[in-house]
């Protein structure tokens, strides 16, 4: 007999067949003998609807009042999961935030969690009932309802099994688990059985979307395991937790790619020092996440120099350069939407030299051009033409010995659903 | 300066053009020099469609997991007015029932409020906000949330009212204020400037629909004075409060009709003790509301017996009857829908006798038949054909010299404000 968490999306929310659904499930792992807590998101595009009335109202929405707007959200598909739980007859009790003794600070829209208190939630599970809790959301030391942001659902269901004990935590979404690459455009792709929370986290920064980078980070601190699993099949999905022997096997365990960020290159910079820092700390002072630099060799005295950022950040970086220009007397800067990030991750990299030059390598035989390059311990990441990022994705993916025998046939995943995972939300 | 509560039903808040209006409104009466607190109930049909997504999981669901779900309606209108006042300029801050200190009894979908902690809301006047208070909602004394029920949230407006000593309580709806009779049947009706408590509950109780009654029976027993006035309009509305000299002028106040009771007959009662308490009993020990009796001349030992109830009790009625009926030995029973219930309504009445006889020789020169009567000190009612019910009223309305110089001319409502009115919810 094991206690577990089980998370549920919005996706696999959306609709009272779906949340009958999820009940099914849980009613299932209850009666396998195991002790069950629900975490679940609001209902399918709730949150953008309620987001879509309240800038009806006001472009800028007091903090406050729209953290309160948005966890009715949660309020609802909770209760709703409750009753259906119920109708199965199981007993069934829903929790808000504030309720599940989730406090967090007080930074309204992104608050962090800074402690879990358990004991009505053990407390309903002792008296047999299956407590379901409100995502997302928390409440901070004045008795306010905060929301944790992007990934928050996640978040949540990872506090809560870390802060009750729990055996693991089975994060159920619309894909089966964490793959060696996106099957979307990689066909022999394989599913990984485990990964490591470091490999995770590179691999999430890096632009797979399976799982929220937050949530993983929180379950690395705490030594939460996480199950990454389909929420419409009962297969076996992948484990998220501390590496072990087994999983080192490999150099690579997988490969991520990201075609949402930009490149903005500034041309006819004078080569002196401090230029840089000047423009990078204004860039930073603006929010704007800057992930690559490119500097290359001067000429003249001067000297391009090339970044690449969020597409999101875009219009931020551009007002800054356009402050910042001037006063470094730089000529001009140029934005190419049209790149795209392959990143090769893995734990192995670290005791494997030579990955850079097969990478390279690979790349140039099939005439990919590598416009910038980073590295991390246990990553490498080129930027490229983005017309090219499946093609580069599959041939990185064969040279580094990740093809299945088999090739990944369609899942029964909708074009709607695929939607949704290109586009994760909380 | 006065200190005012401004209570906005489903229709004013169903969508973000008419948020932003009712924040005008609110900022207006603020202009003014008044402070003000805003009670809002949920967005147009949102508390319908949460019961029926509640419905479709599960036939009988959870009263805790009910309330909590219906709550979030009013959470969601009452942080979105929030916000539409902010845009305006001014402080705005929500407040849940619990947060506004609305302590009720533990009756789930119809729980009492108990008491009113102002405090936060007085901190909140006090530091320059307008405080907007979600209706209809409430905690119980385990800290679960707590509903009101049908006209929740008017009563909630004239509870915080009472718990922060306001100088009146608006309540803004469809209708600009209370008329001597329906507009829509009875052009030639007539606003009133102000009514008492007494005939503002006969009317109400008589099928008025302009105000709850729960809601104008706390405002008698505490002193509230509520003005109901139109959330279109700026023209003042009609006062709710304590009898004055100067409304005893006319006789009749108003004349209310009803035509959502029915008629039950059942035919070949033995004319024993004991038969009718059987009967009654066994009725309201079903939840059936029972309205008028008629027990006509008994012939051969054998008698009928005739009640009204609402239609909404029918089902139950003919449930208790099926099984009463062989009991006492009575030989069926037949029901008729298509009926009317007229009421003359007005604290005059006590003192001016004479009423009655002139009620039914007006009914009478126009054909009109009489089914049943009935009546309090202060109201008459008939029971008629429901087809005559226009006429009657127009009739009655002109007898006791309350029609209007001017015709009733159609106000500014659509056909569906005018449905809203006609089957207004809480």
């Amino acid at each position: 007999m094991s206690l577990i968490v089980c998370k549920f999306g919005g996706t696999s929310v959306a609709s009272p067949e779906r949340i009958k659904k999820v009940a099914q499930r849980l009613v299932m792992r209850k009666q396998e003998g195991n002790d069950v807590v629900a975490v679940v998101s609001a209902m399918g595009k709730t949150t953008d609807e309620l987001v879509g009335l309240a800038a009806a109202l006001n472009s800028d929405p007091p903090a406050r009042e729209m953290d309160r707007l948005l966890s009715t959200g949660e309020q609802v598909s909770m209760t709703l999961l409750a009753m259906a739980i119920e109708a199965r007859g199981y007993k069934a009790m829903s929790f808000t935030g504030r309720q599940a003794g989730i406090e967090t600070d007080g930074t309204h829209a992104k608050a962090k969690i800074v402690k879990v208190h358990n004991e009505r939630i053990m407390e309903a599970l002792e008296r047999g009932y299956i407590p379901v809790v409100a995502g997302f959301q928390g409440i901070d030391a004045n008795g306010d309802i905060t929301t944790l942001g992007r990934g928050g659902s996640d978040t949540t269901a990872v506090a809560v099994a870390w802060g009750i004990g729990a055996d693991v935590c089975e994060i159920y979404s619309d894909v089966d688990g964490v793959y060696t690459a996106d099957p979307r455009i990689c066909p022999r792709a394989k599913k990984l059985d485990q990964i490591s929370y470091e490999d995770m986290l590179e691999l999430s920064g890096a632009g797979a979307g399976v799982l929220q980078m937050r949530a993983v980070e929180f379950a690395r601190k705490f030594d939460v395991v996480i199950h990454s699993r389909s929420a419409f099949s009962d297969v076996e999905g992948t484990y998220i937790k501390e590496e072990t022997d087994m999983m080192e096997e490999a150099v690579i365990t997988g490969i991520a790619h990201d075609t949402s960020e930009v490149k903005v290159t500034i041309r006819g910079v004078p080569d002196t020092s401090g230029v840089a820092a000047k423009v990078f700390s204004a860039l930073a002072g603006n929010a704007v996440s800057v992930d690559m630099i490119i500097q290359n060799v001067s000429e003249d005295g001067l000297t391009d120099i090339s970044f690449t950022c969020p597409g999101g950040d875009l219009k931020r970086a551009e007002e800054t350069l356009s402050r910042v220009l001037p006063d470094i007397r730089a000529r001009e800067y140029v934005v190419d939407r049209d790149i795209a990030k392959v990143s090769l991750v893995g734990t192995g990299m670290k005791s494997s030299p030579g990955v850079a030059a097969k990478a390279f390598s690979t790349l140039g035989e099939n005439n990919i051009n590598i416009l910038a390059i980073s590295t991390s311990p246990i990553r490498l990441s080129v930027v490229i033409d983005s017309a090219q990022v499946a093609e580069a994705v599959r041939c990185l993916h064969s040279a580094f010995g990740l093809d299945s025998d088999s090739v990944f046939e369609e899942t029964q995943l909708s074009a709607e659903e695929i939607a949704a995972k290109m586009n994760k939300g909380r």
